[in-house]
């Protein structure tokens, strides 16, 4: 008998672990680190429920993928047993580049390393370790399989991981509105001539699920409270590398300091193999634990941001679709200059602006194929009648200005 | 201390019921009637959870109102007890009304006569049994009474009617995606110079609640299954009624028998004040039992529909936004006709073709305005950057052809 | 591509229904009939969300019956497909001769003989229809067939019969304390020795699903005003049964009038293969649609309770643990006999005295066996440190006297 | 208009937050803090959704405060405003004191000095901060208040904190059994001769809650590899101190040194008001943030215990109502000495056994009283014909023996 470890999961009940490399590399540091990330980093501030990890996603994702080979095969689609394993494999490490707070600060610990580069490097170190299993897993992963479906449940508009993060999502911030039909959309997928579709009747759900996404980008990812503790957290992060970098000292845990007191290109990461473990053992607790520290740094602006963070004193925040005034800003701008005593490029921790895209669907990069019984594909956006083509493919940009809230 | 009796609800939880005239018009037995009526008639036939009732979801929407008041209280609209009773007595008895399976069989049992006419009648009644005491709830429900935004919590585009239906139908159905979040919703209501209105940063549960509607339409209540199903019904009562006019015996309960063996008038109802009381011992068992009786009835277009319906053979059906191919209706109406040896007239009993509307959002009659900061009143398809209004204001109109299902 | 069918429930998401002898046998009439039988007959009218019926349960029964079979099998217990949908198509038809109100009109509408022996009747019968495909079915049915844990699955202390009508009856009244964990039980079923046990780590989840089954049974299934409903309905069967005995004509749908103008015994059943065809052409709307009309009937006894049934003025009722004071039935008896000017044996229709047995947990009959490490069974009220084996042996019997309210 | 801020809560839709000294304290960086501490600790390594915080929790219980003084106020029992804002900021505050992984690190960082303790001092230090204003709060919370049933509210057998982490803790790990009414027992919370009291017919929900109760702390809070990861934790940090206590140098988080470096006594932090501020800056980071570091720390004990937490290579543990064979246990230790080359004290931090105990319910302590209508109050377990009285006040105490897993 094989022996399936039981994972509780108060989305889907339960998840079962299959044996194996599946097991073996849940059971990996690199994977379970994931746990002490979050997978909405600062967002709890808002929503207090949404201190879910990336750990917890990822297993649901790897569940959702079980069910959608589940329900292919049940439409005499082939997969095999080792293609199902694969496709497994590459959805439960398609978020292991993640760093400490995910997307929050992305660019804030490498420069100009995403973490699909980082992802990728960590994937092809597990590989050489595990022995090649890992083959198939990351050319399905990188488009590179010829049953481009499989790379599609993996990374589409429409894939396993968008299902579970905003139904996870929706789940822990308690915004029950952003609830998409995960097991109706999986039920209905389909493969037509090699791609991944959706069988024509589900085209409501369809619709639903992309309402359903823009309000969870406006409701919660991009909730202008939440937009203004990413900023402030990413100018913290700024400062501190600013600081950093004139020899300035910062407490930081060893593997921190690495990333903070140098600026490391890609071909670092490939010449120096140990770079990547350091990489490895950072998680919010890093972050955090310094930024704590950091309050009482002798550097004005950066303790005052980091005690704004800590004790929940975000910056205000307007946010809006046109433009903010100029002369509002300027005003602004000029009072928290002197009440703070900043120089003009000081000035920019504190009062800024900037803007968010939120990109909703994009019908020239990705599709979402509707199968229409007469055995044609059309995208979504020409197939429904009520979500207007020329909307659809428009992103919204939307413009804030940051200010001190004691102003 | 004034007890109150509270209700069970798999939705809300708890559902106080208060004191006084409420508690006594829910006692009423025109009241209870409605336990013996179903909120979607034959819906159950495809969803088989959907067997809640009309009393059961006007409970539910009683009991929204009494939140939706707080909401505004908090907001220091002024609503006095009186004003506040009324509003729940008129949305108690928004429904009363209605015959048994609700809107299929709506014109099928009283031509020209609609459940608000009944509706309006039996609450005059009351009002004459309670002394006066529905007044103010009357002139609510007609939209009389100075303060307009009670009438919109009764009957609206975006009323405790609609938001507790969509939640309810939602929960007994299954059909998770339907779920609208009707307490965010109601937290952000408002009322603006005597208008019912949204504050403006619930523009994305009110996009969410508007393709929530659309897709509750075509995934619940026009599916086409369902659609089937209802077509059937209504083809069973309207041979009935020729049968009865013709003088053929059939097996009634006595208050059917009434209505099957005559066609009354509004005025009718007015001269002859009984006949309301005959409605209203009318439910959905008079219709089944009935209808189970007619399975045997020498009269074979009867007998056959009402096999179909019990025994749940429906109508094959073919649902489609493109009017059905005149040919193909022709050659099964062809084939029906020599298979059935039906007459013309006959035939359009089993195989029949016909449109139905998806009417979501009629900017021209009724708005659902959003409240901008400034004091502006947009309506919903203006504010929205998503729903394109061209798209919003128009209504989906659907074709389909009914035939045997054993051609 | 077997095309299968896919039922919408709002408690398991969807239940797939097989293609083959399942889906042929959910289609026929006398399983369609169960549609119209309400799981929980007259408990709506204290629990409004408790319409669901038994052809609901039956499918959710199925469902899990497929779940407890992938386990076993994942825990490599033997079963062939055959034995698998026979085990399902037992629990499918498990329930088929439940008549109108299951089981408060059991005895009332004929005497003497029980659900079960007409359930085996209609198997009988459709084994026929179906060319002996049903053999196996009956004898797990039967408890004739040696692997015993299929029968046990079907019916035991801890079969999915009572995992599924536990949760949906919990679902659907909202009296959300009441739910089982029957995902969790599930995980932990397995085989030893050919019995059906439970995994020693379940012993809490089976602590908490023998409470949780006592609640529902004081809470929901004989919750006082429950109680008086489901007397009231069967003192009006009875009533009309004595006018029939004596002549009086009721109004009746045919195959009610069947049943109430004669008593039937099982030798009846066997030497008219018709009556079993009427029998199941009874549902719940026969009883309202029949006691609507009797409200008019000219025997007072029999209008009188009609009336209180149909517009919910239920007799007062007392329950308790102690017998009733006899000294106060005396009282209530005496004023209601003269109010209603009744003789002694009529009398017994308005104000009378009952037991209830709640027989949460019989040792004696049936087992819950906890599988230990070291290969041991051993029954719960054993296993369990908490559940005092001498409190679970006993059943509890409560006392009731009802009366009417207007008194 | 009082604005009021609202909280989205997964569990009950919506927490709205009372302007004034509720709003300020919650404000409070000593309030926001508890975002940063989960409420149970390490408990995610077994149930990956439990990331839950302190702060959640927190609110959530005065929520609940909320919905039972409106449930007493309808049953005429008189609470003031003042009263009702105490008993609030009383359940607010209760947990103030906890220090990083809650209950597991309770003795690891400061000896001999509760979370009551220090949530007192930091309530007192609060107080003068607020001029006095949580006087009568601090009154109920110390149960010198003499409406007893304010206390009672707050912390009791049946306290809106036990009410709250139930239902909070089931949602988040997924242990749906755990589930408590809690709505209904608020709803049947009654007080007489000033003590709070659960209506007679809440006997089922109060029995179904103190088996949930149970159930909850073997199935998560006492979940054998939950304990094995506390003993872990507790272990790395006893190690640490021992480090520390002979000079060694550890990495620490400033705040986390202080505790590390010192035994302070209760004295200690009442001389020294900075020490109460230091305290208040630990949070789960400090914690995690070092233990990854001592990963690395060349003492083998702590570096081997610090891997085995963070990579989740937690102890083989055996848990059982029996003590662990002594046998067994001599042999396991005798191999691990070896393994490890571990002198006899060092040789406790890697296999060593212990004992735990599940208080359930001690009626000697505190009561759940049941009122009875004519006006008697009974402790359940005298009121409960189901659950043994000799069993409830029996506390079950386990037995285990954790050892290394790589052996």
């Amino acid at each position: 008998m094989t022996k399936k470890k039981i994972v509780n999961d108060p989305i889907y009940g339960f998840i079962t672990i299959p044996d194996g490399i599946l097991f073996q590399l849940i059971e990996h540091p690199w994977f379970q680190r994931m746990r002490r990330i979050q997978q909405l980093g600062i967002t709890y501030l808002v929503y207090p429920g949404a201190t879910h990890t990336r750990f917890h996603h990822t297993l649901g994702a790897m569940h959702l993928m079980g069910k959608a080979i589940e329900v292919l095969k049940a439409k005499d689609i082939e997969i095999t047993d080792e293609e199902e394993e694969s496709a497994k494999i590459a959805i439960l490490l398609h978020d292991i580049g993640h760093g400490p707070f995910s997307h929050t600060l992305e660019h804030s610990i490498v420069h100009h390393i995403s973490h699909e580069d980082i992802s990728e490097m960590l994937m092809e170190k597990l590989n050489g370790r595990f022995g090649g299993k890992l083959n198939l897993a990351i050319k399905i992963f990188n488009d590179q399989y010829k049953k481009k479906f499989l790379h599609q449940l993996v990374s589409s508009q429409l894939d396993v991981d968008r299902l579970d993060y905003l139904t996870r999502d929706t789940f822990f911030t308690g915004v029950s509105e952003g609830v998409v039909g995960y097991d109706r959309i999986i039920s209905m997928l389909t493969v037509f001539k090699g791609q991944l579709a959706v069988e024509a009747k589900g085209i409501y759900s369809i619709e639903k699920f992309i309402i359903a996404r823009r309000l969870m980008y406006w409701q919660v990812y991009l909730h202008k409270t939440v937009l203004s503790a990413m900023e402030l957290q990413v100018n913290i992060m700024k400062r501190a590398k600013e600081l950093a970098a004139i020899g300035d000292e910062l407490f930081c845990t060893p593997a921190l300091r690495t990333f903070m007191y140098n600026n490391f290109s890609k071909k670092d990461f490939k010449d120096n193999p140990e770079l990547l473990n350091t990489f490895a053992e950072l998680d919010d607790s890093d972050i955090l634990a310094s930024i704590k520290v950091w309050t009482n740094h002798r550097d004005l602006i950066l303790s005052t941001l980091c005690k704004w963070l800590i004790n929940r004193k975000l910056y205000k925040i307007k946010l809006q679709n046109e433009p903010i005034d100029k002369k509002f800003i300027g005003e602004i701008r000029a009072i928290t200059a002197e009440k703070y005593k900043l120089s003009p490029t000081e000035l920019d921790y504190f009062a800024f602006e900037g803007d968010v895209i939120n990109d909703i669907y994009n019908r020239q990069r990705l599709r979402i194929n509707m199968l229409y019984p007469e055995g044609k594909l059309i995208d979504i956006t020409k197939a429904s009648d009520h979500l207007n083509a020329s909307v659809l493919d428009k992103s919204t940009t939307k413009h804030f200005f940051c200010y001190p809230k004691d102003l």
